[in-house]
């Protein structure tokens, strides 16, 4: 086996460069050659050896600078003449990354990788707001998924883009995250509607999350397309465990009955240590 | 307003202490007190400054400790005593960990709150085994569950456990990740099975992602049962986008026709730079 470089294909995270992990700044100061995605803010890139070679591989609106078929080339590329690459991708790589593809494509080369998870833009979304994703008493499970198309490559001839499912959703137990919901807000509220989804449950855009451009807005499934679109990219989440003020009763009765006693059990606690 | 302590409810990612944040290594090493789950690694604790009192509230194997009550209480009684809180979560907090709850006690107390999202286990998971979770070509969305139970509090009286919904399935373009499998497979089989999820669909349980510990078994929706179990916590993957090399015949094609004008090209966009 011949001598060769590797390939990491590392999440950049949600756009805050304090939100990549330790091990994507680690790769990125060591980086020779830095292959990222559009998204990837200045900031993070910014945290490059000064080594790298950097390189935008993005494709903004569909305008295609460099297909997907040449990035793939690039890295194997750098993997023949033996240096390390950092493939940089926005958010987490196995989330409406095309990492599938990439890999299928490095795998045939016969090229090493590694993968670096990333936190992906709707968990930071949830984070920035306050909101958890799960909740035993609302929400059991959450269901990430992209507005604008179910499977389906437009690329390949007789490959044809079908609509979601979302049945199974009707008895309200599920967080909704949707990635690009950007186009497609009123067809997606027919089909929820439709689902058996309420029509007032709560609902929130996130744009830019975590980015000093970080804007949101509160509405319900009803509204979501109201209002002039916030700027992508945007994450929208929708379901009953973002609306705690509805168990905000309950825990206020507790904390009133119980907070003297359990601070005085906290301090004892904290004095056996 | 009184001067007060801030908590921060941060995630630990799933167990490498390269996998945390920037931002949480920051908090760690800048906290008072953390108080962390069972689940949260030795490794990720040496991370915090020599200051720091570390407490474990975690509840391992239903032996509780330390009640949610009193993880909360504990947090209000140290930001009321002015000192800054790292609440240290496995995982991500808005994930299966009672985040919700925890929020409403420290809203309920006026205390000040920020959350740090992290890696969940079951993205890591995929990354350290090669797996995009979403792909263009066989899977539009993710499902994120739990085996055990459907909405429902077992310490409030009144409230029913439900199993989950799993119709929505049938189309097989929903790859699904679930958390602690470890007792619920044989159930969750015929549930999945009922749902028409077909029985040869490609599933990995993983141990202790991104762990020394971490162990593997890939197999296929009608196996999952079969075998010891693997140590806990784990996660359970399943659906069509694990298994790529169903899509390596139109790749490797693609890769024997078009390698040498790719590499070809690729360096000329890298002479352009």
């Amino acid at each position: 086996m011949e001598t060769q470089g590797k390939i990491y294909l590392v999440g950049a995270g949600p756009g805050d460069p304090e939100l990549i992990t330790r091990k994507a700044h680690r790769l990125l100061q060591e980086a020779r050659l830095i292959l990222h995605d559009d998204l990837v803010p200045a900031e993070i890139l910014a945290l490059a050896g000064s080594q790298a070679e950097i390189v935008n591989v993005g494709k903004r609106c569909g305008a295609k600078r460099i297909t997907q078929a040449e990035i793939n080339a690039l890295m194997i590329d750098a993997a023949r003449r033996c240096v390390d690459v950092v493939r940089l991708k926005s958010g987490d790589p196995a989330i409406f990354g095309r990492l599938g593809e990439e890999l299928n494509s490095l795998e045939q080369a016969g090229v090493t990788y590694e993968i670096v998870p990333g936190i992906t833009a709707g968990f930071a979304a949830a984070a920035a707001l306050g909101m958890s994703l799960t909740d035993r008493r609302t929400a059991s499970r959450l269901l990430i998924a992209s507005a604008h198309h179910a499977i389906g490559d437009p690329n390949q001839p007789g490959t044809e883009t079908i609509r979601p499912d979302w049945s199974g959703l009707q008895r309200g137990d599920t967080t909704l995250m949707i990635y690009m919901p950007g186009h497609g807000l009123a067809g997606l509220r027919e089909e929820l509607l439709a689902a058996g989804l309420p029509a007032d449950t709560p609902a929130i855009i996130v744009s830019r999350a975590t980015t000093p451009q970080q804007r949101h807005r509160e509405t319900t499934l009803a509204e979501i397309a109201a209002g002039q679109p916030l700027e992508a990219p945007s994450v929208l989440l929708i379901g009953r465990a973002l609306d705690r003020n509805r168990h905000a009763h309950s825990a206020a009765h507790q904390a009133a009955n119980d907070i003297a006693t359990l601070v005085e059990q906290a301090e004892a606690i904290l004095a056996e240590k």
